[in-house]
């Protein structure tokens, strides 16, 4: 049997994805925001739009015949503090929801570099399908069960990827920025665990592996946005050089506010949020993360 | 008090720990091997020898006025597969131990950017009392109580940054390093629970720290040597080529006999470990690797 795909949003993720879907054997369309919703039954939706308009284009999609929704997109809605499987649920409430997250380039992936990442849905027998419909040699789908989990490290890390852009930026070095990155993961699990979300998923690929990725990677756009506010530039002119939408500066605040919610101790994510939001300089943040007391190494 | 400290070895690590007790207001002396024993009462002695020459400089130092090691080698003991503050115990069986390790590039460190490390006894007042002692404004240490943990992080780290090369090396890009790096993390947390220490202190610096640095960097001899073998150089060539000691492939070996004694599974050290020592051809271990059945994500 052909499975019959949709993937909307045809931004660089969401070309890959087509691609890879097709490699795959599936019968691949695609469709993009002012388009008719297209008529027939799909096999499953590959939602790969900006985070912030997941909500939008799932009410459009309300119409369509189809009841599995894999989500590509990474970042917590704006105002409703809800992750992207969350706002999903809202649309379509019988739907099976799955996110697809993970350590993943567009570039590297549409140049069929090896990369491997995880696919997460309510039921491990519905991961675990998708994952092998859509794996290939070159991206190894790994299946989980932790839906909050996978959604939380994808939307997570693109906060802590402007903190490593603005220490290169600032030319800290390259051991400033590891143990930033190991204290950000710190931070990016206690508000995991605070949320729902697995220890295990958290340290994997989906987490962890993410958050190497864009806190390492030129080729992100929230490593480069911090990079620019480090090397000096001013808020407004590192956003207008950004090609495309910068999750993390729209997650940036909310995953703020949802660290004071559950009470969790975030220095590093209060420190982007201070600089995107409030215009607190990057020197001002470095000096009060740097002046924190050194005590007891505590996860 | 003005405390008079010995810091064994004269390496570029020994060299900006010579520098940094002296700036926090230390009387350090150095020591390379050939000189003499020196006289009289030391308050510490930080041990800057490559692993496999710690044992034999230990028993040089037998007779030195002085109850306090800091070891800031990384790696495991070949043959006897003991950990660093191990051989140290059994030949300073009545000293305080204390082991200095986290995600710290000696020419960082001398040049005085932001770093952050962690310094581990087996009591948290001697590891908060000499963390006080070292610790300045632009060199954080952190204290901890977990001795194993933080050397075994600093030890298995090595050995992952080499796989971290090779894949640079092929040119696999960088979605694949972030995943290899995460599914590395996974080993080491592993086969490190397995040995006794502690979970925190694996995700710490120490542990995820120093390994986001070394698998990262141009400045590591270890990522260096895999990325040698990666492009196509023999073994050979690749260690010829290599200024200094690389401690990851001298622990490849033992980290992958415990992993047998321990019966955790760590496919990337065992790839590593027969590339070095086996003749395994990196090729043949990458798609070995990559043919690793999908299934579900476990840590």
């Amino acid at each position: 049997v052909t499975l019959r795909i949709l993937v909307a949003g045809q931004g660089a993720w969401g070309r890959a994805l087509a691609g890879l879907a097709r490699s795959a054997g599936c019968k691949v369309e695609t469709w993009v925001r002012g388009q008719v919703v297209p008529p027939g039954r799909f096999a499953g939706m590959i939602v790969a739009v900006p985070a912030q308009a997941v909500r939008a284009v799932l009410a459009i999609m309300a119409g369509l015949d189809c009841d599995t929704i894999i989500l590509a997109a990474k970042g917590i809605e704006n105002g409703s503090q809800l992750l992207m499987p969350d706002v999903a649920r809202l649309v379509f409430p019988l739907g099976r929801i799955l996110v697809l997250s993970g350590p993943s380039f567009a570039d590297d992936v549409a140049k069929g570099l090896p990369t491997a990442v995880t696919l997460a849905a309510d039921s491990m027998k519905d991961a675990a399908a998708w994952a092998q419909i859509l794996s290939q040699s070159n991206f190894r789908i790994y299946a989980s069960d932790d839906v909050r989990g996978v959604a939380l490290g994808g939307a997570l890390k693109n906060v802590l990827a402007i903190a490593s852009g603005i220490s290169d930026g600032k030319g800290l070095g390259e051991s400033a920025r590891a143990a930033l990155t190991a204290r950000g993961f710190a931070e990016l699990r206690r508000l995991g665990l605070a949320m729902g979300a697995r220890s295990e998923t958290l340290m994997g690929l989906s987490g962890l592996g993410d958050l190497l990725l864009t806190c390492g990677g030129g080729q992100s756009r929230n490593y480069s946005l911090g990079f620019r506010l480090g090397s000096g530039q001013s808020l407004q002119s590192a956003l207008a050089a950004a090609r495309g939408v910068v999750e993390g500066a729209l997650t940036a605040h909310v995953a703020h506010e949802l660290a004071h919610v559950h009470q969790v101790d975030m220095p590093i994510v209060a420190a982007v949020a201070g600089i995107i939001h409030k215009g607190l300089v990057p020197d001002q943040a470095i000096a009060e993360l740097l002046d924190r007391p050194v005590g007891p190494e505590i996860d």
